[in-house]
């Protein structure tokens, strides 16, 4: 037994509320210890030296180098203590705070159990239950479609489907998504995700001079209420681009602070080294190195309280329904803590996703945010289906270790993306082959969380990194026929299934293929991937569901199948 | 190499900001691997893919199973990407979010290093400066000494010196402190914690009826005014208990939640499970099992209000220094950094002290407590000193793993204590082996953190578990002469060095000796512990500070020798 791979961190990821008296448990060990059994002996704060329920963990996630085991314990008494008993080889290790033992003294254990002391309500991250059946369509507004022909449009500069540059205007608007979303609707897709809509100098947006307005290129105010009321009526939600990490110099707040330095109520709004801002050599702080955006001091009240108006505003007089969090990363953990608590109390289902890159886990135990893009799964994916750097079974690995690392509720609500504006299309990573493209969909609606379609993708649309992969969308391929459109469509019809929404997850690998298990209470699925580079025999058990590049028993390189296991297969092999 | 032991969790106490722009850096792998070289490979986040600094770990700590590597970063960019690079056997192994692989492509390093996005300030946990000097000294009130000998005390029911049980009034009250502050600052403490002096209805007062007046058995607020006055003129601040996990069934709210139910503004501060609280069968929650003691729901806004409310009055109106934080792992998160936040903007420097007695680190992040009472490390103590279940080796990787647990800034203000009101009395666990108690208390004083006596320690007072634990103080035994009191004056005055309070900590076993070292830039103690059970020589190359029990080359059994090795030895051996 490998002691030192064993690792359980109390009140953490690895011990979380699930609801008011639910407790996840997680136990890590190494990969290779496929020993006996290990238990979770627990009980109340108070009683725990006379009296210990015990439960079997199951071994639940295997990554590279771990497995993990699980337990969901239901709780009389709120106030958890317990430890860990391991059996292997006859014999028994205990694991409490005091770490690996060959005994443990339940006399003392007030001073070494592990403990989750009591579950508070406030502390419980609630899950936002609409993300369970979200399909989320992400749009870059100047590049979807133009509604307004009347607008005054000297700004555009590029044609409909020439290639973007960084300084390009399209013309695309909200009136235009407004006109699209009898398309969206018919597509399947429930949440939309706008980059940036206030006013903004940049064709992106992302350089605010005033949050309390829509951007003229884009359109209005009513505009943006016109938008919101007629995705509502058709089951569409709104989320919205919080850019709060920053804004544009265009700010009058930050105009003040060039004009007046110290001087200026707005000084410490931005972190200033000097007397006022000076851009040569540069003495504040920005977004990256871009001079036109200062950095918001997000650890100032007033500030705080500036952003937190805007997002009342927002909320209460147009009722979007989330929030993405630009740069959220190096946002201060005290603004977001306010956020979350100002946003929940303002409409308790409206999702707040981070735009963090990396593990976000302390911004993730429900404090702060619900969940994030979760650019490790498309980082997952690109080595996978892209870069060829990793088998069937290091990709079933990769993805088992990113579901540790986060709470349930958070994995249920990620925002698991192929693609964005940020990145390059996926379909031009896998060199334009479609088939390739077509199965990472797949694993991205069956894998855990909320999956996102960035605008065009179901129309083959291309693109390398920023700006390629901002291009005009080419509705002469909106077309009911594209098989690309009519797969993503039967894909998000299956999201909507029990057993997407609810079912445990299973990831592994046979003879090569990668192969994902949901299993809710009574229902199955299950989805092979073929991406072995030959064509390989597969039997099924079950019936059927989806299919692509996958006739009788062969199974074709990039092809998948996702089969209903509650349904026995009535085809003959 | 043992891959599984190899740990770093980013934006956790394995990486944390020490204050605006020093970063602290962790990482754990096995003790077994002596291995060659670990550096960490560290830049900028929006440059790192071009621009690499890199730096040697230290390694600094060795726990039973691991070892800990540290490094401290100065950063110029504040937002910090880095991944480590592990030398072993001519072979190069890179650690990032990806885990271990043999290659890392900085080109792609915005999904998988590692990450300290952005160093906000208001997120930095700052330390309160004076507790690097703070010598705790706590008192249970109703046993320390009786000052008014005017007041009503038809409650008194015990003898001075006859033994407490569990319904015992004695009469010591706030007079009798401040009568004795002149005792108490000749011994050279200078933080009082003072368990609960609000009204309730019990000798211990955590059963509080009235948050916002002294108990009449206690004295005044006037009396609480004159006691802060004369404490703070002789330099001695005051630490008060905030028991917010419950409080008294008197308290008027909780009356009035009895009398009208559901119907009562209250009925939600607390948690009931029905119309209005019933004792049997009981149908609330309490501390503990104690029905005269609800617990407070502090999930609810108007509850926490209230309880902040609290805290400013006694802040405010009678400046005390800080709050020992009663059975606050059961309180929930929410409410601590309120609570936090509310507390430094009134007193920056006012001190947050959880009774925490497990690992407390997502309590201790910087936006909850200070420090906790350092009850693991009292377990060590017994461990070492009472149970001999450990040997000098043990006990030095057992404290060396209890400083991974947290922060270096929160080390720094750990609250270490050999007893309390809530356990036996040390001495009674040495079996009033005074050489044992001493030895313990010179690591007290000499590990990481603040040291506290439990009143009566320096006379060498006994007592078994409360209620024994709360003997009357005996001044009879009060003496200059006495020569535990004589060495605890040592000890407190050699806390007061440089070394102490700034200098880095080794923890090690020499011969079976116990080895403690602390080194500021220039000077350094080194002490030394025999618990061994047998006399040994020592050969020591500094002067002699202090001793006990050490005579020329030999250190007896349960004695201790703390040398100045910056001054060199100059007595024969």
């Amino acid at each position: 037994m490998n002691k030192e791979a064993i690792l359980h961190i109390p009140n953490s990821r690895f011990c979380f509320a699930l609801n008011d008296n639910t407790v996840i448990l997680r136990l890590r060990m190494s990969r290779n210890d496929l020993i006996g059994n290990v238990y979770v002996v627990y009980g109340g704060k108070y009683d725990f030296f006379e009296k210990q329920n015990r439960l079997l963990l199951e071994r639940s996630y295997t990554d590279d180098l771990f497995c993990y085991y699980q337990a969901k314990l239901t709780l009389d008494d709120l106030r958890l203590v317990y430890i860990f008993e391991i059996k292997h080889n006859n014999k028994t290790t205990y694991y409490s705070e005091d770490g690996l033992t060959d005994s443990f003294n339940f006399k003392y254990n007030y001073f070494n159990s592990f403990q989750l002391a009591y579950i508070n309500q406030i502390d419980v991250h609630r899950e936002v239950e609409w993300m369970r059946g979200a399909v989320f369509y992400h749009i870059f507004v100047d590049r979807f479609f133009r509604g307004d022909m009347e607008k005054e449009d000297s700004y555009i500069n590029l044609k409909w489907g020439a290639p973007p540059n960084s300084k390009s205007f399209a013309g695309g608007d909200l009136k235009g998504i407004t006109a699209k979303i009898g398309y969206l609707a018919d597509l399947g897709i429930n949440v939309l995700y706008l980059t940036p809509v206030f006013r903004s100098r940049s064709n992106h947006k992302y350089d605010i001079s005033d949050y309390f307005n829509i951007d003229q290129h884009f359109g209005s105010n009513e505009d943006f209420r016109k938008l919101i009321l007629k995705a509502h009526r058709h089951g569409i939600r709104i989320v919205v681009d919080a850019v709060f990490n920053h804004c544009g110099e265009d700010l009058a707040q930050f105009q003040d602070v060039m004009e007046n330095g110290k001087a200026s109520p707005y000084f410490n709004w931005f972190i200033i080294n000097g007397d006022k801002p000076v851009k040569n050599p540069l003495n504040y702080e920005c977004f990256a190195a871009c001079d036109y955006m200062p950095k918001f001091n997000t650890s100032n009240q007033e500030l705080q309280q500036y952003l937190l108006d805007i997002t009342a505003f927002w909320m209460k007089e147009y009722d979007i329904d989330g929030w993405r969090l630009d740069v959220s990363d190096e946002v201060s953990h005290n603004f977001w803590r306010k956020f979350r608590e100002h946003v929940k109390a303002i409409k308790a289902d409206c999702v707040i996703i981070g735009e963090n890159w990396h593990d976000a886990n302390p911004f993730l135990l429900g404090d702060q945010y619900d969940s994030i893009m979760n650019y490790a799964y498309t980082k997952a994916c690109y080595d996978f289906f892209a870069d060829g750097l990793i088998s069937a079974d290091g990709f079933a690995r990769r993805l088992s270790g990113l579901l540790m690392r986060n709470t349930t509720q958070v994995n249920t609500m990620m925002l698991n993306i192929l693609d964005s504006h940020d990145t390059h299309r996926f379909l031009t990573l896998v060199k334009g082959n479609t088939d390739k493209l077509i199965c990472a969909l797949a694993v991205t609606f069956m894998y855990m969380g909320a999956p996102g379609i960035y605008y065009g993708a179901e129309i083959g649309m291309e693109g390398n990194h920023d700006p390629d992969s901002r291009r005009t969308f080419d509705w002469s391929k909106a077309d009911e026929a594209n098989p690309l459109t009519k797969l993503i469509k039967e894909l998000i019809t299956l999201k909507k299934r029990e057993e997407l929404k609810t079912g445990d997850i299973k990831l592994s690998s046979q003879d090569g293929l990668f192969l994902l298990e949901r299993a809710s209470e009574t229902k199955a699925l299950k989805l092979w991937v073929n991406n072995t580079g030959a064509d390989l025999h597969l039997i099924l058990t079950g019936a059927v569901v989806l299919e692509h590049n996958f006739t009788g028993p062969v199974l074709r390189n990039d092809g998948f199948v996702i089969e209903d296991i509650s349904v026995k297969n009535t085809s003959k092999v």
